[in-house]
């Protein structure tokens, strides 16, 4: 079931230019900042409620997040559903016709399992469903 | 102050279509159905934890959502933030630079006041602010 949405990934070419953004327009604070090295890019995590805003930045050009933004400019990349039951979401999403990224959930960032449906099949949002890795 | 993300606005060619994906393949449940006359949409609103999703879909050629979709075919149109204070929040963003698309809130949908930063100077992020009109 999925329980909320836990955030949006929103790609930006400097993450200071997104963070000073976020914070001076929007009054929000900037909790953190990671690189995950794996997907080539750098994050700034906000709260804003029970959602986490996650912007992006490529470190590298064969990053995803680069290939976003030389095709599309900078914007939203995708959204992020909590839900207790990472595999059952993903079966019922294959069993109603939607095509996956990854058919088995994999390790991403924050002790967290991932995986994500293709925006060809999602009427164009790039998809992302997390879980808690359980102990 | 920003107090959560009220929601997510997500263009579609067809509100059936959306509808049923994000029945199916997500397994939310469709509240409510609602067309809005002043901005030529068709709307479908789905709970997530405290944020709705917003299905937008254009009922004239002349519509935004329809420019939206020729251009950028289906996805997120904006994302929306909830804030006690939209006068404050428009003269916060306004004095960091923020080129706003209304300098004066109006009255949106379900008794909303609501105005929109330029998405040129929010790092392609249209952005809302919302807030509950007071009596």
């Amino acid at each position: 079931m999925i329980e909320q949405i836990d955030h949006i990934g929103i790609a930006v070419k400097s993450l200071e230019d997104g963070i000073r953004y976020y914070e001076k327009t929007l009054g929000l604070h900037c909790e953190a900042v990671e690189e995950v090295a794996s997907q080539k890019v750098r994050t700034a995590f906000f709260h804003v409620g029970e959602v986490h805003l996650e912007l992006l930045e490529a470190t590298d050009p064969e990053s995803p997040i680069a290939k976003f933004v030389e095709k599309n400019g900078e914007g939203i990349h995708h959204i992020a559903f909590r839900t207790n039951n990472i595999a059952g979401q993903l079966k019922q999403a294959a069993e109603a016709g939607t095509r996956l990224i990854h058919e088995v959930p994999f390790e991403g960032a924050a002790n967290k399992l991932v995986a994500f449906l293709h925006p060809k099949s999602t009427h164009g949002v790039l998809t992302e469903f997390c879980a808690e890795k359980k102990a």
